[in-house]
């Protein structure tokens, strides 16, 4: 749990906003207390990277990882960067471009396909240092919400586990290629008994499939929270490890990184809208797609369900529904007050953009020292560039 | 009406996938159909750059206008880049931050302050030939979808007419330091009696008000189509106008470019799912966040309602509702087949990230030569400096 004393401090220390700031200390904890739960279940574990790809970020997670899965060529150099060889790179992508393969295949530990065509395309040619696998989808469906639910109705994601049975039997299509196999069928769950229902339908209808595998990936999809009860990932675990040689891996991103980062941000006005106060953030949804995408009001410090000043807290975009919620404090907000939003460590610096020419946050690390350090910062030279127009002076 | 052929010749010509075509005779089409409506009108044309910053795109635009529509230091700093001195910028944001108004009031010919307290604080510190307004909100609503309603409940846009007549009545403190007034009600919306109805409300309970402006600003929400009807926008203007010497600007922005872009991408991967064909596409809802946030289909090149191949069209990224929609062809589909995405010229190029690690698409002109040129591109260096990586040698 991120402390509340690091938050005001950053708070306080962020020379410029809007900031987005991990926590050293929230990233450590979180990795330790996931690394401790796959440890006691005999299962390695990767990050992956799609959450959050600041380098720092993955440098300080190296170290409780014996990897990182990436999705995509851009993705993989990075996490060499990060790594070099001192650690695994597993790739995941829903499909391998032609004039990827030879930079996937070299450069990957493990690659997860996520269709029997591709495998067959592209896992004969795998080096050999590098084991090919293949994505199933067990279609078993947890996620009430399509949009982010892998086992949709036609997904894409994954290989029917029907297609699969057919392949294998008799013939062995797959095992003659793919070494591991990988499953992830959960979002931002809680209830690992999810996972060991996966693992157990896959164990039920692919155990001969599995008997060949020198791997099995469980994907992502669970927060591991500190009220997890991990039991059902050491059964899962030790069902599939039964009477096989088997490596099992788990890969969460969100877990990792969801609480430790948070977004510092600075009213700069406050107005009457219809009898309610509608503060005007310095941040936007430009920053956290996922708040407009979902339409969810994200956590936000000092928040006060029965605090007497209420305000819509808005982004700064044009955009109409650019608005994080509707909140209460006890204490008023006026132009200049700063306002930290909570849970901002995944799917915002990777997803986020600078519509109406909305400079990206900064981005900080808070060093367990207490020290702030800057991480990352765009200016408007790299707006000039991204729009295809060369920077010259022009004030 | 973007021409067919001119479709299928950049299709073919785009050396890599995934790009962002723009064509110039398109731009210049609903540019002309544009100018010519509100020249008819005697209104002022410009462009509001949000919908797409892309330089040679505002290049392209440049001549059609009396000046673009800025919502940011950065939009305005690419405005005087593009236009140097030749054409006016407009200046639009929901809120000035202290240290970005000497900029703003320097670079910007007018600017509209979204609120009361806004116009009080820096209208009087605006430069003398910076002009000042104040955004109103009327109140009026004709959009159905709130997240772009700027007329919804307790919105953030604009002040509240009921305030405005407040402030004016009597003490004249709106009037005493604004010169122009910005209203914008609307979304999409091919029907300029909702325009027309706007101004006519504004007129009838602002009139005393609108007789001191020296100018209104209409906004935007148009698409100016071809079938438009345009007379409610000339009775608009003749109302405004009626006994006043005042100017009226109109900023479309979507209306210049959206059916100028469209994304051409490669299919990598042909797969059933659950009895339909998923077909892969090199793109992703990351080049057009707006199909994932509104959860609408595309149109495709070629589809053919009662064609006999189906396919889900599915986008490169690991979300699961990263999917286009459930289309048909005459033609089969194949991995290297290219798969042409229309009506991608407004929302996509600013709002385009690079989540999963997935690159942006390549941008360019197809001009009226028939020759294609490249705009703009990304690279790894890029992303690596995003992630606050250095960029080293990896391979």
């Amino acid at each position: 749990m991120l402390d509340t004393a690091e938050i005001r401090a950053a708070l306080a220390a962020v020379p410029e906003t809007p900031a987005l700031v991990f926590s050293q200390a929230e990233l450590s904890d979180s990795a330790r207390r996931i690394r401790a739960a796959t440890d006691d279940a005999g299962v390695s574990l990767l990050y992956a990277m799609k959450p959050c790809t600041l380098s720092w970020v993955m440098e300080e997670l190296a170290a409780h990882v014996t990897g990182f899965t990436a999705s995509s060529p851009f993705e993989i150099r990075l996490a060499r960067q990060v790594l070099g060889d001192s650690r695994k790179v597993h790739y995941y992508g829903v499909a391998v471009a032609e004039h990827e393969f030879a930079e996937i295949g070299r450069s990957c530990d493990y690659i997860s396909f996520n269709s029997i065509g591709q495998l067959e395309r592209y896992g004969p040619e795998t080096p050999d240092l590098t084991s090919p696998g293949l994505r199933l989808n067990p279609g078993i469906s947890f996620v009430s919400d399509e949009r982010y639910d892998p086992c949709r109705r036609h997904s894409k994601l994954g290989a029917p586990i029907e297609r699969i049975i057919a392949a294998e039997h008799g013939s062995h299509d797959i095992s003659a290629v793919a070494q591991g196999l990988l499953m992830h069928t959960n979002c931002e769950s809680d209830d690992l008994l999810d996972l060991f229902a996966t693992a157990s339908a896959v164990d039920d209808r692919l155990g001969l499939l599995l008997d060949r595998m020198d791997w099995v990936n469980l994907g992502g999809g669970y927060t591991f929270g500190s009220a997890t009860d991990f039991a059902p990932l050491n059964d899962a675990s030790a069902l599939l490890r039964s009477d096989r040689e088997i490596e099992i891996f788990i890969e969460p991103g969100a877990a990792f990184v969801a609480d430790a980062g948070f977004i510092v941000s600075t009213v700069l006005d406050v107005f009457d809208s219809g009898g309610v106060d509608v503060a005007v953030l310095d941040t936007s949804v430009n920053h956290m797609p996922e708040v407009f995408e979902y339409q969810y009001e994200p956590d936000v410090l000092d928040y006060a369900p029965d605090g007497s000043h209420r305000y819509i807290l808005a982004g700064r975009s044009c955009l109409a529904g650019d608005v994080l919620g509707d909140y209460r404090f006890e204490e008023p907000l006026t132009p200049g007050s700063r306002v930290a939003i909570l849970g901002m460590g995944a799917y915002t610096q990777p997803k986020a953009h600078t519509f109406n020419g909305i400079n990206l946050p900064d981005a900080y690390a808070m060093l367990e020292s207490g020290e702030l350090t800057l991480l990352q910062s765009t200016s408007y030279g790299d707006f000039a560039a991204r729009n295809g127009a060369s920077q010259v002076a022009v004030s």
